[in-house]
Formats: C-alpha cells, structure tokens, sequence
C-alpha cells in the first residue's frame, strides 16, 4: 500500500494549480465564512450555548457548513500562514465547544428546543454526517497547527456515539455516511483503535434495518454484500471511501472484494466522461448502468466523492487507473463547480445546457461551496504517495516539496509544469545524499503510448503500454527527470451502450474535457454543429480568454435551420451541411460568460 | 369552432377500447373507491363532517382524489347505468356535501384544526385546484344523472372563491391551475355568466406576484405575453387548456395569439414522440426545448392534460394537427400509464429503462390513477365533433352514436373498425331522413398520403396532402362511407435538435408507437439491438400476447458483446454487427411482463 504525503509539505508553484488556491484563500474562503454569518449557519453554535436567543437557521445539517468552512481554512494555514485567518478560525473553533453538550452531543438543530429528538431519526436527520465532518475539521486543524481545542470537542463528540452505538451491541449508521472516513482519520491522528472498531461497526450495521433497508441510503443489504453503486451519490461514494479507509488499516478481504465490484460497476458504467458521477437529478442518484445522459446531475460533492473514493483506492492498490479518475474529476468534475471569480457555485454539472444553467454564490443545501474550497486547499495532500519502494508522483502539478522516504531520508523535490496545457514535465530530484530509491512516474491515461522519459538528459524506453514508469536509482542531489506527454485532441467515443453519447464524440486534450459554448461559435447554433470526428484541431493558448486557455479550433460543420416537424419519416442519406468553424473551451471554463448553450458530446455528422 | 358531443350519445364498441372501458368500470373505478377507503381520502370528509374523529389522511389535495372518482363514475354511468354504482356515487356524493362549511368553502384538509389556514397560501396549497375538480365531478354528473345535488355544492364553493376573490378587485389564482377549465363548464352548464368572468379573472390574475412571480408556477408574466411553455407539465397545459376554454366562449383574441404562439413552442420542441409532455424529473417540469431525454419523466397526467389542450386547440380551430395530437397522447401517452389489469398506473412513462419502472397501485400523490379512469370513462365524447356545416369524425374508434346535426336532426352513425390493428373505417350514415350536411373525416397524420375513401362503394379522390376529406352530400339514411389507411411501419426520426435521439429511430405503425422491450428479444441485449432504419417488418396481429397486440418482427442486427472501456478514442468505421431478429410490441403495453430492458428510440447502426 501507499501513502499519502502531508499537505504542508507541498507547496503548489505552477501557473494553473496556483492561483487558483491564491484565490481559494483569498476570496473563496473568506466569502464563506461571511456565508456561515449570514446565513446563520455561525449564529447556531451560539444560539446552542444560550449566548443568544432566536431561532435555529437553515437545515438540521447546516453545522457541517461551518466545519467544512474550518476544514478548508485550516488546509489553508497549513501551507499558507495567516495570522488574520488563524484567528477567525480560532473564534469558529471557540463557538463550535462553546456549543457542545456535557454529554458529548453537539449538532446545533438538536439544541435548545430539540433536545427530545436527539438520535430519533437516523434515517433523515445527520447528526453522525455532522460530527464526521467535525472531525475531518478537527483532524485538519490539528495537522495544520497542531492544536488540540478542535480535536477534544471531536474526540468528545466520538466518545458520546460510541457509547450511544456501542460496536457489537447497538446498531448505528447514518442515512448520510461520512463519519466512516473521519473516525479512521481519527484513528490514524490519535492511534486509539477505538475509532477504527467504530467506523467498522458504522460500516456493518448497514443492511440490517437501521436505515429502514433503503437502497437509496445504501442499507438495501450488508456492504459487504454489495456489488451495484446505487442511490444517493454523494452518500454511496462517501460510504464506499470509509470502506476503503477501513480496508486500508485493516486489511479486512471481504470488504477489498466488495470495494473491487463496486469500482468496477462506477468505473464501467455510472461515470461521465468529466469524472462526474450521480446521473439522476431525482434523488441525486446514480441511473442504470449507462444511463449517462447528457443533462446528468453530477453534483460536484459527488465529484469530490469520487476523488476520495479513488484517492483510497489508489493507496490500496497502487493501479494508476485510479490517478487517472483524480485527475480527470479534479480537472472536469470539480473545477467546472467554481467561477471564474471564485465566489459562484455549481451545484450540478450537466453535460449540455441550453444557457439557462448558471452558478450561485449560495445554496439553501450548501454543501458544495465548502466542499470545494476545503479540497482545493487540501490539494498539495494529493500530488505525491510513498511506499517501502520509494516516491511515486500521483498528479503532474507543478510543485515543490520536501518529503520523506520510507526510511526517513528528506527529499526535496522540485517539479514544473504547463500542464494542462503542455504536456512537458521537470523533476529535479534532491535527496540530502545520494540514495538508492524508485521514483515512480504515471503515464496518464490520456497520454496513451506518446511519451517519452530522460533522466539527467539521457532517454529511458518506455513500454509502450506502461501505465506507469519505474526509475529504480541511486538519486543524487540535482538529478532530473524530464517526461514529455502528447497532448494530441482526444475525440472520445462512449461505451456503445451509452445510448446519450450514441454517434457522438467528446473532445479532450491532456487532462482537460471540452465543450462547445455558444459564446465561441458566432452565429452558428451549438445544437447545429457537427463533427467528423476526424477534423485537424489547433490548440491556441489564450491568456486573455477565461482566465487563460488553451482553445481548440477546426472547421468542422454546421446544419442549417430546420422548420420541419418534431418528428418526421427517417431517410437514410447525407444530410445538408455547411462549414463551420469551430471553437471548444475547457469544460471546467463553461458559463463564465454571457450564457449560451453548451454542449460537451457533439454529434457527428449524419451519413 | 366545432361543438363537441356529450359522452352519452356515443357507445365504443370496438375490439380494442370497449374493453378497456369495461375494465374501468369493472376493475379500475371499484379498485380507486377503495383507495380512497384505504387511504383515509373519503374519511377526510366524514371528519370535516364532524362524524369522526382522528387526523387527517395524506396530503392537503386529497379531497381531489374523490372529486376524480366520482367524475370517473359519472362518465361511466352516463354511457353504462349500474345501480351498484350509483348507490355508491350517491354516499360519495353526501359525504362530500356533508363536509362544506355554511359559507360555502370546502376542503377537508383546512378543517377541523386548520380553519384558520384557509387561504394563506395561495402558491403551494391547492384549494382552488381541488374544488377545479369538484366542479369538473359537479358537471359530469349532473350531465351523466341529470342530478344537482352535488353541482350545488360546488355552486357554493365557487359562490365562496367568487366572493373571497372578486373579479376586478382582489386577484386570485392558484399554484396549481384546473378551475380555469371547470368554471367554463360551469359556466356552459349553468348559463350563468359569472364564472365565465371568474374564470377570465383567475388567468388575468397570473403575472402580478399572487404566485411570488414564479416561472415554475407560470406565474412569472401575463399568461397574454407568454409564448414559452415552462415549468410544471400538467399545471402549465391545465392553465394553457382554461385559457382555451375561455377563448372558446369569449373570442379574446390576444388570449387566443398567445395559445398559438404557446402550442408552437410544445410541439416544436418539447414533445415526445409518444404525445408525452414534461420532460425534466426534477419538478414534473418542461425542458428546454428539444431536450427530450430517453428517461423522459413524462407523467401520465401531463399527456392528459395534453389532450385536453389539443381537444380545446382542435374545437377552436378545426385543425387537424390537435386530432392527431389528441390520438397520438392518449394510445401512447396516457394508455402506457395503465397495467394490463386495470388496477397498476405508472406516473412516469420514460421512453428507455433498464426494466426497474414498474406500475404501483397507488401514490401518495395519487394524481395519475383516477385521472387515467376519469379520460377513460369520458372517452366517448372525444369521437365527433359538430359543426354547422355538418359532422366531424374526429377519432376512429368503433363506436355506434346517436347525435344531432346543428339543426337538430338526429343522425345514427356506426363506425366499425379494427385500428389500431388495421386502418380500415366503415361508417354507416343513418340521418332520420336523407338530409344534405357535410361529413369531414380526418386523414390522420400517420397515414400520410396513403388513404383511399368510398362513399357507397364508389371511390372519391382525395388531395394528396390532404389532412381532411369533406364530404357534402344529401346523406341518406344506410349511405355507407369506406376509409382505408395505410399502416406502413413508420421509421420515425427526430428534429436534429433532439440531441436523445440523434442517429436513431423510432417505429411506429397506424397511431400507435412501438418499443423493443427485451422480453420478445431472446439472448440480444435491448441495449445491443441496431437498425438501417429500412428494415422491412412484419406486422403479426398476436391475440394471445399482452391482451392482443400486433408485433412487428424483422431480421434487424446487434452489437456484439464490449467489454472495453466507459470511454475510448472514437474511430470512423464499420462496427461489427451480427444479425439479430427484433420484435417490437407497442409501447402502450410494456412493463406487463417481467422485468427488462425497453426502447422507443433505436440507434441506427454506425458506419
């Protein structure tokens, strides 16, 4: 297995990646803590101590904002100190134990007036989702300033559901997981097995009933039973990474098993081709199998999900398929989530718009706005993994970072990037003495067999199939590494049983999906464009465009107006178009301008 | 403008609605009685009454469940007397009176503990929209018995809502629109031009903010400007149909501009081949036009509120396109919402599924089912209309018709015919002396230019685009006129704007839509099945299979097994295919045997 690095040992240096968490810190998250005030979402903590009267704001799981809120912040302090930002953060901290009962208990909607209902309702109410994301909080904090305050309230919060949901005597899940991730957090913070036994239990007292046996709520049968992802997506995808969590500490077979069948039905069928997942806009739920249309929900949460999900499973089995989903949910899934400003929101992400599907700076069900800035700011945790072997790069983002070999020995590593736009990368490798070590290299998935490898300036031969490229070494100081990824326009065709992307092709380059959007494409109609499939794109760098991209450009072609009927005999037979020039922007750039119609599979041109 | 027929004068007597219609009677409407039994519906009004105790049941707009049932019954006791039934019908009937208050309001929801309710939410409660269908029930028995009872209880809750929401001084409408159409039956059955304007009065009170503004509510401007069908499907077309109503009676022409400017839109874009309407799942709502997705929500109450505004389109204008709307959304809009047994309704009628949507025997929003029986058991008025000029065919179901000319002159018409199986028509014609009228006959648009008429055995020429035949004549009494249609298997295209059913097609035969559905398919997955779209099918009429239906088969082919990845670089090219023989059933009666896949829209084989 592999580990992850810390992620205040990596500092995010490149052009894309870095001033995107310059404004998460800088704006984003300030724009949301002054949300938790507005909204009241703060207010609650002190309305639950009796420092002021009123009554209870927002939903029941309204304190998950605020934590989400302490969880980026604190991420944030751990590669950027600010000592304005450490004090906001220590008054949050202050009202959230300020709130906390004697007993443990802390949820602010079950406070003053609803007491009496406390742990009535596992199946709606989110009293555990609440106190993991206390935890990933506090567990946050604790790593990034190494204070305790947060961490007590959480370990208190623990200690009362433990009691209350005693493994091996009371049966307790949430209708909402997410306690299963943060208490192996916990375990792995404190060493206190306690809290791994606990995220078990959680785990296996699913499929008994406690959650009335919803499928939707993932409590149709035993997880370790469970081979279809079905329901609610943000609730399996968070059930499933706790899972792995568990498998990676306990090694536990059975559930590795279950978490294989379960990757493999989300991986084969239930995935867009963003990353995004969670097709249904009922329920926010995964479709069928293939039922990927093209106005899918794909919350971002989910999309965050599916990052946490493949991040485990990328720790537990080393297979770089799982990289590739990071990276292609983190490029398209999540980015598309957040403005250009960085204080609007997605909260789905559908795959082709008519231009009235806009981002909003707030939502009654908050939970994607701090879900995005609590992982971007915890980015630099994902770039590089170790092992007993060595130090395996997991995302090309241009970075530089002192870690730790297995045996302790530092190594400063410095890496540069135009990714996503370039496909060159730079490594200079600096141990503080020459040491015998692999580094381990992914060829992204979208590279395919265009790559080639020099270290120190000298060829390596790459397999032309390799996923992944193994340099076993003795690494000196100043030693480099230089990889070189094509970055050729992908047209992507679908699985043929993805009835939505039938006849139709997605375009990408490098890790980036595209989209048609109105706004590139003068007075031809987005609806009206179609592809060859085969057309010559130019890819163009654009600073001034969207923040700078790097554009796609062919001539492709366009129907003409059809004032025919809905529905009409088919003839088989060319069918009259003109051409048209083209312009694709990345999918994550979409609905940053004027709004216009969108669409990322674009239909080929009937024969 | 045409006048319709009164459901009385006319008796289905074919082999494939009379039977259904004996099923609603038998099966259907006694099965919906004791629902309302079941679900505390009827008891409402015994506790409203003050005759028990207890709590309410269900939702704050189950009053209008009952209110459908007895309409429902009504209709069928005005074609089919039955004691049994009346008996019941009367004890509805006085519960329902026994539950109004002394000043004439009536809800059973907002009594007893929530008088004080009443009124203060025009948006989200439906109190107007539950005594819609009070007086729609009021007018079909009055017009089935000749009996008042139950018209004066809504005289008095209308008298209630006409004085609480006065024309010209306070502006009332509700969040879920309905007593727009029934006041114009009111009105027609009372005379009393009071509800004519009420009627007016409530669409004029639309675009002010009674409904905070709300586009979803179509609320968001003067239904006189509104030229965009939007949000809820059945609210939008049950307002859409009482501004019909109202032009109807009134002439208003500006009401009348924007009906046609709103129809352009909803069957230029947003309907389905099927007739259903309202594609989006989140909120039953209308998509953006041309987004007519295979998991198409279409509720089974939108295709009958469809009907009801293409049937008040077609009395406005006599144009033949509303007929064949009315046809195409009752066989395959509305009929697909009922089981085989008569006693299982589906709410949503997607056009794909993997074979999970399955028909249940109730909702808790129960609207579909007794909508579904309360169409069925007026369907006899939907055959003819009248005009001055003569008598108008308008649906060819096998039905024997006592009706009046405009002059009063009884004509007996017989109508025999095997459709949708065959599209032959034979009228016999028996004025009760040779009288000189016109006789207009739809061609519908399925048969195209494919139609040959006799009038006594001689052949009559027919314009070859023709959408009618007019046929003046001295009638005499046994004159017999001759149709035939063509039934060719239609390959149906889309728009090339539907991006769902881009490169695909759907079938069709005589009115009827057709699906594959993967019980008839043997070991070829549905997902698999691939067309030319020139197949050459056989029609096969099976008695045995699903109530008796006719089946077309045709040696079609089907994608071999893939077990490649979700998504993979598109290459132009020939894909491997094996021959496949495909049947296809009607989509009306899918989802009646076991569990699988279906598909209206079948992609066409790549090249």
């Amino acid at each position: 297995r592999l580990r992850p690095v810390a992620p205040r040992d990596v500092r995010i240096t490149d052009d894309f990646w870095a001033p995107r968490l310059r404004r998460n810190r800088e704006v984003t998250i300030p724009a949301q803590h002054a949300q938790c005030e507005t909204t009241g979402a703060l207010r609650n903590f002190q309305r639950a101590a009796g420092s002021v009267g009123g009554d209870f704001s927002g939903r029941y799981y309204s304190d998950s904002d605020v934590y989400k809120w302490i969880e980026a912040a604190s991420w944030s302090l751990a590669t950027d100190p600010s000592p304005e930002l450490t004090d906001r953060l220590d008054s949050v901290i202050k009202l959230v134990a300020g709130a906390q009962d004697d007993d443990g208990y802390l949820n602010t909607y079950f406070s003053v007036d609803r007491v009496g209902e406390r742990w009535t309702d596992l199946v709606v109410r989110h009293e555990m989702y609440c106190i993991g994301h206390l935890v990933a909080a506090a567990v946050a904090h604790v790593r990034a300033t190494g204070q305790t305050a947060l961490l007590d309230v959480a370990l208190r919060a623990c200690t009362h559901i433990a009691e209350r949901f005693a493994p091996g005597e009371v049966p307790g899940t949430c209708g909402h997981p997410g306690l299963e991730m943060a208490l192996v957090e916990l375990y792995r913070t404190t060493g206190d097995e306690r809290w791994l036994t606990l995220a078990a239990w959680q785990l296996d007292s699913r499929g008994a009933g406690v959650l009335d046996g919803s499928e939707y709520l993932i409590d149709h049968e035993p997880v370790r039973k469970q081979s279809r992802v079905t329901g609610h997506a943000v609730r399996a995808l968070y059930l499933y990474a706790g899972m792995a969590d568990v498998v990676l500490e306990t090694g536990d077979e059975e559930l590795r098993t279950a978490l294989e069948q379960l990757w493999a039905d989300l991986s084969g069928g239930k995935t867009a081709v963003t990353g995004g997942v969670g097709a249904r806009w009922d329920g926010e739920a995964f479709g069928d199998a293939y039922e990927l249309p093209d106005r899918a929900y794909n919350e971002t949460c989910a999309a965050i999900a599916h990052i946490f999900l493949a991040w485990r499973m990328l720790l537990l089995t080393g297979e770089p398929e799982y990289r590739d989903v990071v990276e292609t949910a983190l490029h398209n899934g999540v980015l598309p989530g957040l403005s250009q400003s960085g204080t609007e929101f997605f909260y789905q992400n559908p795959l082709a718009d008519a231009g009235r599907h806009r981002r909003e700076e707030w939502f009654s069900c908050a939970c994607c706005p701090p879900n995005i800035a609590r992982l971007l700011a915890s980015l630099p945790g994902y770039l590089y993994t170790t092992s007993d072997e060595g130090l395996w790069v997991q995302l090309y983002i241009g970075n530089e970072a002192d870690l730790r070999l297995a045996d302790g020995t530092p190594v400063h590593v410095d890496l540069a990037t135009e990714l996503p736009w370039e496909g060159t990368v730079r490594l200079t490798v600096t141990p503080e003495a020459p040491t015998e070590f692999t580094l381990f290299l992914p060829v992204p998935g979208w590279a395919g067999a265009d790559v080639s490898v020099k270290v120190n300036g000298e060829p390596v031969t790459v397999a032309t199939d390799a996923a992944r490229v193994a340099l076993p070494r003795t690494w000196a100081p100043g030693d480099t590494v230089e990889l070189t990824f094509g970055t050729e326009v992908r047209a992507l065709a679908a699985h043929p049983r993805v009835a939505a992307a039938h006849h139709r092709v997605a375009l990408a380059r490098g890790p980036l999906v595209y989209c048609v959007e109105q706004a590139d494409q003068g007075d031809t109609p987005v609806a009206d464009i179609r592809l060859t499939g085969a057309e010559p794109w130019t890819a163009e760098h654009r600073p001034e465009l969207l923040g700078g991209v790097t554009t796609l450009t062919a001539e492709a072609s366009a129907l003409g107006a059809d004032d025919g009927p809905l529905y009409r005999p088919f003839h088989n037979g060319p069918v009259a178009v003109a051409k048209a020039q083209v312009t694709a922007i990345p999918y994550y750039a979409w609905a940053n301008r004027e709004p216009g119609a969108m669409r990322v599979f674009i239909p080929l041109a009937a024969r």
